[in-house]
């Protein structure tokens, strides 16, 4: 599969489409960011690797984030943590407290941000250093030590986070969140900081396109069939409530963020990562939904 | 892959949960089913079948049915079909109104009841004779003659159909329901009353498994892509509010019905049926959600 | 105090407000009649009356009839009444199918359509001929035979009437709705047709001001306990999610229907009907609710 | 009419309900009360006074006390007030988050928590000293500046008030709580927290019962128009999701507190509280609302 130069096609046919969508602006140093970039970048399970355009500019990676932590988090509860939050897809908006609130505390799965937040809870109540333990295991799966959270960013969303500190007080209430709020919060918004290029993510997303391949990275160890099942978490809950969309059109398990970040796998084939800052109303990228709809319709390559 | 051998280690080791579960009763139809009988078939995309236990008993197809409606649906109206229906998964339990309200009338997905009666309308309003149309369609998928409807089923479940019409007149009242409220439901219940076997499941669902060969059944003609939709919102919405938990534990594209059938396709590799009429709480067949966990773990063949 | 000047002053004080809002004319019936008509009538407890403008032109009663069915049903089943229905506000527009599907049938109060449907219900089981009955109250409360049913706005309602047979359908689903759905639907229906003016309806309302006069209309015979209650629920529930609205600018029980009618009491002291078809965004009529607030205002005479 | 007898009388046929009922035990200084006791006190318009049992018995006011921050608020902000809080029922339970989201953070009424949270922002937006004006203008209604806050109280509620949080923190999301959190949730504790007998009750409440006398507490001026106004809130929003059952049984204007008390008023006759710890499922006094039903069949004297 000549990947290159479908990647080159691929950005030419979506080009039309470069102004569509705003990007995030609710904090500065999003709003900040030029708006028109594109980057994309394949990473094949045997290790080739192929960009076009910006794959080496990092940005805020957000809820691409909440794969990671859910990695971490399920590689040391194991089934456990399956106690504190679902696995199942939401159907309303990606930050709705009305779920939340009927479901007594128990978010519905770890991609919504009250899950995520159970999540973060689980490390925090875990790791001494959970800060550190987390993005030890970032780079390790990067292969990358210069990956780095970005302090500025998380202290900005948490200024203004008050719907995510709403969150956490609801499952404080419910008995679902165990550490100090503050505490969790701060390392929740840590994590959605982390800055990566595509070229970043597609290589921290390969063990997940490849569950033959022994998972360890840093202290984190899955087995083939933890990883196969975060793939499954990935593509019924990975897109909020565009989650059925991306399923139809691209046909990959993949997660989004707000920074323009998409991140996806193709099992035993391939991961890739696409970044552009434009969001569409769900909140996800529009030229990074319209290249990955085009790259599975052009490889013929896709879980279906 | 020694299917045969997989299939008989899986019902010996699922038998300790043979009495797990309650059949569904609602209609006499259903309630007088021996519900301690359990049938499974696999076949391959090449066409070798595997069969174990009951798999030649016919049973109610039920909600199994929304699949082929579905296909029948996108062939004859094209992209047009999803402004009428959605394609995410809902989030809530399969017959709820609240969504629909909310949403004004425009059902989630086609395979929960409203979004089902929304196309039954589509193919009602298309065709002079939909209920001849349908069975000539399943039939071909089968490739064979003697699946029919069963009119005491259909009657019973129209009789009892207090939900149903609920739906019917709430889409009727926001004008996405065109035709007849009386004979939209009397359609839609004989698609539901279909009557199966496990190995005419395995056998209609096998052109699902295989994108590359052409869909061309009766009327009806889909593109590879259009078979691979079809299979991505199975992924999402097949099994109601229990979708993540199958895409969790078993990770293939697949429908259940309230009758205790299961299909599923392992794309490029296997359709399967499975059928036991005891239900978990939330209405899927207990044995037959085991048996498919079973399976893609031990052949370790998934999407993921 | 001179409500005849009252009346005069509050009618030359809306009168810019004579154009606002927008009549009804989901049904031909309704949309025919001229909407730019006004009418009002005070009836002291002692039998004075005062009318101005429009107050002998028959209109549609509408929901206001659910005060004539809620008040035979209390008759007839006292108390057991309660099991079937709630009287709490309903919190959300009056024909919504959300609550009544989480709280299982069992409509949130009397006024809410849900809530009226069981009631017709109620008293379909009753009577062997509902529709008589219940004009022959109506009438008894009235002293006035030539009150009667309008058949074509029955039959228009019932024709489009999609929502209800909704909600009909969801009540016989949880068994809330005992008879068949088309007998009680028409019967509802019927009951809302009935037209009257607004001197006729200040003298229906006459018995709901006075307690301490024996209520016995009909075969209808309510106590002094069971009057004062029903006012209560025209407090809380009289006006859909404007109920609140109405309590905080008026402060008397009423009870508004979507053909441009208010009916309201002042306990020991008047009944008061007015009628002005244009209605505002939460369908009861604005001259009407302008012409009550100033009716409290300028009398200082409420509830509170 | 002879209030004492009819207090004693009503004692009597209450005392087979004394222990129904869970007191309120969330937090230490509501656990420790001594949940079998009694109170009530009636005072006339005309200042004669009617106790019977421990009357003089000082409770944790509770959300009673968000009448008298209504009051406040009214009188500084007049109808301004209404563009930042509703006055209709939620018809959900006090404390949901599920109408606050859906309506962008306007809350139903300002007696649900998140009403009273908007309305303690309100207070600490305009005064500087708002925790002395409040408690100024209480003692002032009651004649008594021994009232006083219980800090005990108010620290228990926010140490465990993780529900409060999270409204307050949605309600800042959504922009309508302008001051900072935490110091807007001490000044809401602390209004709760506020010790008073029934017999400081009845006094607070006399001036809500007469409208015809001036309305003049500490820097508090009310129009006649605007106590009318908040009697009519108390009628439909007074009692959380059972403000309809209160409203049918008793036919007063009231507010509960989950400290166990209950006042209300009936207009141009009398203010009455009642104390009992002992809560029925909704959270209101099982005794205090027994006796408000008796006190009002007895007497013959509500407002409907």
């Amino acid at each position: 599969m000549d990947y290159q130069r479908i990647l080159e096609e691929i950005y030419r046919e979506i080009l039309p489409f470069a102004r569509e969508g705003r990007a995030a602006d609710y904090i500065p140093a999003l709003a900040e960011v030029d708006p028109d970039q594109f980057g994309i970048c394949i990473r094949t399970i045997d290790g080739a690797t192929y960009c076009h355009e910006r794959a080496d500019v990092r940005f805020s990676i957000q809820s691409i984030t909440k794969v990671f932590s859910l990695a971490m988090a399920l590689g040391c509860e194991g089934d456990a943590l399956w106690r504190r939050v679902g696995r199942e897809p939401s159907g309303t908006a990606f930050n709705s407290l009305v779920q939340l609130e009927a479901e007594r505390g128990v978010p519905r799965n770890p991609f919504i941000n009250a899950g995520a937040i159970v999540v973060a809870d689980v490390l925090a109540e875990r790791f001494d250093d959970p800060e550190g333990r987390f993005l030890a295991f970032v780079r390790s799966l990067c292969g990358n030590d210069a990956i780095d959270y970005d302090d500025e960013v998380a202290r900005s969303e948490r200024a203004t986070g008050y719907l995510n500190a709403a969150i956490a007080n609801l499952l404080k209430y419910h008995g679902n969140l165990r550490g100090d709020i503050e505490r969790v919060l701060r390392f929740y918004f840590l994590q959605c900081s982390v800055a990566m290029s595509c070229r970043d993510l597609a290589c921290a997303f390969g063990p997940f396109a490849d569950h033959r391949a022994p998972f360890v990275f840093g202290d984190v160890t899955l087995t083939a069939s933890q990883v196969k099942r975060i793939n499954a978490i990935m593509q019924t809950c990975g897109f909020y409530d565009e989650a059925g969309e991306f399923s139809f059109l691209v046909g990959l398990p993949g997660k989004s963020g707000v920074g323009g970040g998409i991140a996806a796998v193709c099992p035993q084939k391939y991961s890739v990562a696409v970044w552009s800052p434009r969001l569409n109303g769900k909140g996800n990228s529009v030229m990074g939904m319209k290249a990955l709809e085009l790259l599975t319709t052009r490889t013929e390559e896709s879980i279906f």
